[in-house]
């Protein structure tokens, strides 16, 4: 006696999910070491040192009513205000504490702000591919998930088909940059024409289109590209962040989101998502990890890491002869499928022991995701397997 | 533009968060050292220190990757196995941890419940006097929350009345035993009656009827009363657990639910609240904080402090002339409003810097709740005020 939703849900869950088990499955049959689970996003170097050591301090220094207890169900003041300040610093911003919302991770984030704008029939658009975790949350709401293509050249997105998949019914559109599965990073002339037709239907139709931007990967970039706060393209950009990739701190669940004040009813969406913080049952994002991300915002997670993993896997899987979107930001790499049936090919890279998602699970087949957030030494190992399937596919 | 069910939330809003405003507003005008704020559940008393002292072990023992990071969206299996143990010693039962789902509070817990078994059109059954939060989360689902009358006397279910209130669309009622805002511990004869007419019903029926334990006050209660676990007073018991008040902890979030084998399709509940964890967006519940709390099992927060509070305050009220009901469990007075319309009574309380939450917020007009998880010498300079109060009262 399950409700109809969750039944359906059952039988269509979380491919990355799914995968991950397979892995652990996989594991334990062949040994760990053998196995090479590309599957889930979760960092393989650890947060900066200096994050426990903040909670320590935070332990020994605050009274543990205050750290333990409960705030405003937007988070505390100074954590807020620490928040805007450092975007401030950052981005030559001008926010302050009420801009910003602290969240359970962008995850939770994302449900707020949806909460917050869409009526049941409502409709958010979202560029393919795109974390399938989306249409969850909007379904949450009975609103519905619509998909515009990207170019199949840069995975940019194709900004013709957007334009066409915007109605009157849509409340939000959703983008990720960098990009998860895709790696990629939109340009400064993305944005602006994103920008531009938002504001060409905007004003067509009359409705206020909010441009949510979900941001995990916001610290994620190599080769000096540097993104500017998008805010600052679109009036109605709300912004939800998450510590998860930044500080690896995936399980803690902490995040924020910014509303600015030139967004429309600015106040109203505000008030909208605390009121939805609690009534979603998230109550408020985890006390202690507030105040610690806080005293971190300055840090930095290991880039080089990341990057040396990046350049490892793409330089061989191309040798190999795969054709792979080159990543430029995130920790994924975006490889066509050698088989026109990528689920086939998913199966087929099991049978090496590699892991790795079907790009059906973010609404574009034809491709697969390998998340390389994990230990170089695993790449080094998974090489031989990823040249025998290249070989195998006739590549 | 701002959703509709947002709209409406932010016209009847919490009335408790509304209170705790003012109560701030109104310290700021009259200093803080002269309000008497009774309006939030949120504890006085501090963590046991063995949390703290478990959260720095766990640091500096645990890799970091695993302490920060992702694990199964129902939370890490030893920490979940280390809940089934706990219980299994305290109260006989024979849960492991494929019965545990660790949550973003009970909140979280009550949520991710709803969402796996409740359509639109389901109904709920709470019995008033209530928590005011039971009626979002059955709207997030598109629910309906059907109130069953208390006894006027006892506070106990009125249970001619609940049965009246079970229909063929009913899939869940909700208990919360010790009970906020009365706190009233439900008899061991109220949860057969209860458990009689819930299978009396499901025979009428057809139907599954799930009875969920909401049990953030399992742990307060007083004069040497002892609650048995409720999943054995009827097969298709939930519980909802919370750390928030047994360790002091309201902000960090963190609780767990218990689906025992005995409830009907069991295995698909539990899959449905895994996959509800992470379609919602709690994704899991935060790491470091279960790992911590699975440490602080066997601790207990400091009783004798909210006994004292509530003696302190049941006593002097009643000497002064007030009507309340002598609390059990949890750390609310319920008392009667001297005056017919008891908001009015809420109004008059405040020009005593006296800060109350009105029994509508309850679904139960006429009473006023008081919360004595405050700090003792409030309560005694509050006496005075509550002296001055029920003369103007004519009591």
């Amino acid at each position: 006696m399950v409700s109809e939703k969750i039944r359906q849900a059952l039988a269509g869950s979380s491919a990355i999910r799914a995968m991950f088990r397979e892995g652990k499955e996989l594991a334990a049959k062949v040994g760990a070491e053998n196995v090479y689970d590309f599957s889930l996003g979760n960092p393989a170097t650890p947060a900066p040192s200096a994050l426990n050591q903040a909670i320590k301090d935070i332990l020994d220094e605050t009274n543990p009513l205050v750290v333990h207890g409960y705030m405003d169900n937007s988070g505390y003041e100074d954590v807020r205000q620490a928040v805007a300040d450092h975007l401030n610093r950052r981005f030559h911003t001008s926010f302050d504490y009420h801009n910003v919302i602290m969240t359970v991770g962008a995850a939770g984030g994302l449900n707020i702000i949806f909460k917050t704008i869409l009526d049941p029939g409502s409709e958010v658009v979202a560029f393919a591919p795109y974390f399938g975790e989306y249409k969850s949350y909007a379904a949450n709401f009975d609103a519905r998930l619509v998909e515009a293509a990207p170019d199949f050249e840069s995975f940019q997105p194709d900004i013709d088909d957007f334009r066409e998949k915007l109605s009157p019914a849509t409340r939000a559109v959703i983008i990720n940059t960098p990009n998860n599965p895709t790696g990629v990073v939109y340009t400064d002339e993305t944005m602006k024409r994103i920008s531009s037709v938002l504001l060409e239907k905007e004003k067509e139709y009359g409705t206020d289109i909010y441009l949510i931007s979900d941001e995990p990967y916001r610290e994620l970039v190599y080769d000096g590209i540097e993104e500017d706060f998008l805010t600052k393209y679109y009036h109605n950009t709300i912004v939800g962040y998450s510590f998860s990739k930044s500080l690896s701190l995936p399980g803690e669940r902490i995040g924020y989101v910014i509303v600015p004040d030139e967004a429309s009813d600015s106040e109203l969406l505000i008030d909208g998502m605390n009121v939805s913080n609690r009534t979603l049952g998230f109550v408020n994002a985890p006390s202690l990890m507030q105040k610690a991300v806080a005293r971190c915002l300055e840090e930095k997670t290991n880039i080089a890491f990341y990057d040396a993993n990046r350049k490892l896997l793409y330089d061989n899987l191309t040798k190999f002869g795969f054709t792979c979107i080159r990543p430029q930001g995130a920790f994924y790499l975006w490889m066509k499928s050698p088989l026109e049936d990528e689920e086939e090919f998913v199966r087929l890279a099991k049978e090496y022991n590699l892991i790795l998602v079907k790009g059906s699970a973010f609404a574009c087949p034809g491709y697969v995701r390998i998340a390389y957030c994990v230990s170089p030494d695993m790449i080094t190992r998974s090489l031989p397997s990823f040249e025998k399937l290249a070989a195998e596919c006739g590549l």
